[in-house]
């Protein structure tokens, strides 16, 4: 089995990490940061590392009080206040365009950090945001727009309803992603998530909550194998 | 306080129980047998009490096996397989229309269980099954015909997104009923529960999963104070 | 279908959102800002751009360190900081009058909530608050007061009783709103939601934890109807 | 410490169990037979056990099919079907007297459990069946005749409201017992139970979900040790 | 029915409260001043209010932050910071001995308001701190001296054991109050909640979690009620 | 908005449900008979509906008393007694081929539910079955074999863990489906789902528990769209 | 790394099952049968395997209906109709002792199945049934005869205690097996699970609800290891 | 039974605490101080009447506001931030080791708690950090460097997938921490909880979540025994 076997199968030792620098190669989506918990040092440090390595690094959840330091740091990077990411370069453009939609304003940036990781790996976005079913005229109002997509990511909390609404009128498979925005009954977006994987529309697959990374890096692989085959 | 303290406030003693033959003066809604672990003796006695003392009496959640012998015992009742209910007599017609939705065939049993009950309670009721987001469209077919409705109950299980959509489309209030009905993470009921509580759309009330004649009592009570005022 | 296929369905789009300006018209009820994450920018933009449109505004969950820039920016709006409210005009009064009964003190900032969109929407409401079940008297001292009421918001924490003992004693509907006020094993609102949605007293119909706008919404809908048959 | 070290401290070895026949000594409860999960064998030598060596036996939770034979094979012991409970012989009249009060007809096997044990005890009960907050007169009409009630044992499903307006009027402590009856959202007891230990109205205890004869064994300790001081 | 029906019955309106100064009389247990989400004001009033009508007044779950201003204002009141609570007054001696045991050191704060309630209502206390059953001889040291006591009020957190170990070696009536203290699986009280419930030591009644105040509620009415028989 | 205002949505009435014969059309995956609660009758009109509007039906989930009268009643039918399902037709072949992966024996029926599906649905299933991560080596075995496929649906109970390693090996979506089975603290599914949904691989995204039909119903989607670009 | 590289990794194509039987060498615990959802001929065949491959074989969670068969089938089977387990040889004798120690007689089944898969492991047991923290006397009376155990496998149902209580007493370690009996607030093992978790007493650890098999299993390989070294 | 009534067994009371000093001896574990909710006062004291009672004196989560203030007041201590514990002294050394595992670097701290607390109990680490299931090449580079470990402490956050992987690889016992880091559907530990009580690989037992210290004081107690056979 050669991907366990292989001497070349190697990894970064950076102070207490073994960083997985053939994560890229091995699976196509590259080790990431996830900042939330990190300081500026920890994180410039990580993203020097990885880009270093793979001449790419890509950072989430970046600390609001951490980013103005990160880009004085890291001044060649790209930040994204709304999507609290941040990434030094990018991965080859793959021609590929991926739907980006959510429900309320308050899913945005949630839906902001699926769409910056889809930019950093190569992909176009198509974003639709405040489109949720209490009025879904505002969805099927330039709704043609997006056929090109290879995959929707719709990002809803509440109840979560919007990827069932979607799943049932297009041939484009629906990643949903569940926010913890809510309230009522929202319980910091479970309702959504299990909304998400009961829904009777079939055609539809889910991430965990507020996870647009996890949503980016599957329509990510679904698009990269397209045309190996 | 009169409610509570009027000489006039009765029971029924009839064996262990204590029936409040005087529910239907105070509150609008006669007090109803739920029959689920009730054996025929228990509900045909129970029946015959209701019945002697108000003219009227209703049952609910009929056991399948005992519903053949009540019929027989019970020959002036009116019983309704697909609904597991039974009455003797009726409420006097109100000419009010509630309308009785649901998103899949598998929620039938509850939606008719509503129905039966607002049409024991003197309302007429117009009916729309298997009309779920999935295949919008089913339901916009005939959507003009809800229009008399004072009220729609909408009855779903799996996501329960479909009041979340009706809700945004109409004026008439709409009451939420989570069916146990799923798959998934449909969990018995509970994700169409939380869906419906945490609806992004106003104007939903929801009551407990499967509870065809809540629905239909909370339905009858707020068509029925209408013509005071 | 016209609902979703007239041309005139419009919304508007401000920034990343797109406003259903069109919600009044299509289900009585605006579309109403949530302001609990909002800044004062984006509460005071938001309330202008429907204000524009529709000649009402309403903002709820106004955070407190944004309540006095807002009332400084927008002197015409009314602000109600018991019920953490804001709006700018109202609807037209209807003539009607809706019940707000709370059981305990923790509770009437959420009755209050239900009681400022009430007065918003045009209705007339009556007032009961802290009269729980540890003291029944308090609440039957002047209960004959709220005969007049179309519907009764009933708002409740901890065990979430009193819409059971209320549903038992009156003819009007009773809409249930389970608070996250408790103690003991009240789970920020779960036991009080669940209790409600579990009620022996038929004729309940229950919305969200600390939802007191949504049971205005519904208590709205359920009014607004009445006129028409 | 006397209790864990006296040589006194005794036990049956029988089979495969420890009979604790010093319990009733050493805490004033023996040990009873749970014979749920129990076959008529093990139910009969067990009560023949506990009966030998301290001159009373008492069973809960008889299985349905097992009642008949072991009315056969313990014909001087007193079953009741009601409480699916078995005594040979009981212990020592108390003068006390404790209330039972369930909320529905549904409730009432948990009651009579209750009651059952009570009696086995030694004690008087005064029974009120099917007296819910849907209807409170019927609980009012004879509320007087509890007043000789050292405790009183409140059993109730649904929203396990009962406890609460009945801690509200009385001075007599309340002993909550949900039962897992219920349906809507009731979740098997869960809701009852959790209402009854976030209840608004101090002075109530609660034991298990169906757990009349913790209830029991409880009132009976509390009545047990007054008489000492 | 008197409790309800009777004139005599009143309450005080005292700004948005309706305060049941009926309740002692009714009940045995006073109104009492849940403080934990008032300021300094809204506390003060309300004990005054009490103490004006009734002669006595009891607030519990002080805010650290009032505390000051409040032994300020009310000179005459005693506070105690462990216990964070305050009282004027207090109800006439008993001559009964309740026993208040808990399993840990962080248990202490939730023991000593039930102590300090438990006081307050004129009852004498004896106390027992961090003897949880990791070391048992901790509690058997001294065990003998809460032979005295007509209950026992267990406070444990973490896997709340110890209830079931006491009730196992004495007559004394066990109310257990598990609290929020606990890690591993704890959560936040919920473990120790069911653990109690589910004892398999008879006699055992519980009140929920951190409730010091509704388990002396408890213990202050079954003692309370002994020497009227 | 074509798709909800076309004149050619349509649907087909039979008896009480609306059989969207339309969805095919509109998002790729036919309407599916979910038949766990239907009878042989109800299964076979429904097949037999859909089969003369698409000229191709599949049923899920069929009953074990079920099959043996299905097959005789639809003699053309292909059944899987291992997968639970029934089809007359497939859709055409695709030339894509899917993986279909599961952890243990027990989730064997899960796996074959999904692969049947995707048969039916046009594809080439490659099957690895009893791979689970207690013994690695299984999987590596001929894990080489997997590389033609699109996508991988892995499916697991217990803790759930086999998509996370995989995601970590390969190029390949994977879509995890959770099972029901497990014991220790699986409870019926929720650890396998939870633990998916928290994968610390990236590249995961999951359908509810169980739910072989709608991993595959995913998966077609995903492949479906490919050529079109 | 060899585990996972080496060709001698094999294992043993039946079917659709690939049967580990490198497990053994590797782990020390051999693949074992779990034959919960199994037929006759499935557990007979896979038990032959196992045995022909390795020269031993044991079956858990025997069917209640399947063992005459089983017992017929491989009459050289030792079966244990309490532990619903059945094995073909066993592994060489180890000369070690492990404890086995249940709170209650429904507890063991749960500790015979870790008693029988210990002695087919090689190893001597001491048992200790029916010694729960109602009457610690009946643990404290033979205590000693504890001493040579290597560990302490200890079942608990109901509130789960006794680990807690154990782990205060001795140095060897003890790992809690929380079983599904129990009611109240049991909840089918949770609530002993979350207690045993979250003990006082340090030096537990925990397996799932039931597992007796996986305490063996831990047991034996803390076992295994210590000659090692 | 001389565990519980010898007179040797002692305590140190210390203002509210009963300080269990005889634990060392007993269990062979000592009483270790739980510092996180303690103030600096306490911690100090605690920490000295054990040291001057055992000549060693541990605390666990020190609270970052507390560290240097201890460091200050109890010079000779050694303090460890990342392990945030304290200890003065050390038991003596045993010559044994246990690895200590974790799969990312969320996971350190309380990797490196148990790693302390084995230190401070006179046992050697072996360490591997960030070795998680998305990059097992990882694990495996050094994987023999395990080999003379007596037990793992196999700490992971997420879906806790890791222990299950090197139960199945390995002869050493495997103890089980699930750690609150996590987003998605991790839930604060519950899920990587519950996956490492579902494991599919024997040989696995778990302690409570973040539970560092548990872990290392169960692996001591394991370890400790072993010379005395």
């Amino acid at each position: 089995m050669d991907a366990l076997s292989e001497t070349t199968l190697g990894f970064i030792t950076a102070g207490l990490s073994r960083i997985d620098d053939d994560r890229l190669r091995r699976t196509g989506v590259p080790e990431v940061v996830f900042a939330e918990r990190k300081n500026v040092d920890q994180i410039e440090s990580a993203m020097r590392a990885l880009y270093d390595s793979q001449g790419f690094a890509l950072a989430t959840r970046i600390p609001d009080d951490a980013a103005a330091s990160l880009r004085d740091r890291l001044p060649e990077a790209r930040h994204d206040a709304m999507a609290r990411a941040l990434r030094c370069g990018s991965l080859p453009a793959t021609g590929q365009t991926i739907g980006v939609i959510c429900a309320g304003t308050s899913d945005i940036p949630v839906a902001e950090e699926a769409a910056f990781v889809l930019e950093a790996f190569g992909h176009s976005v198509v974003r639709r945001h405040d489109v949720g079913v209490a009025g879904l005229h505002r969805l099927l109002a330039d709704f043609e727009g997006l056929s090109a997509c290879r995959a929707l990511i719709v990002v809803a909390g509440m109840e979560g309803a919007l990827p069932s609404v979607l799943a049932g009128l297009t041939r484009t498979p629906v990643i949903g992603v569940p926010t913890s925005f809510g309230y009522g009954a929202a319980f910091e977006g479970m309702t959504a998530l299990l909304a998400m994987l009961s829904s009777c529309a079939p055609g539809i697959a889910v991430v965990g909550i507020d996870n647009g990374f996890g949503a980016a890096a599957f329509a990510h692989k679904l698009v990269l194998e397209a045309p190996k085959r």
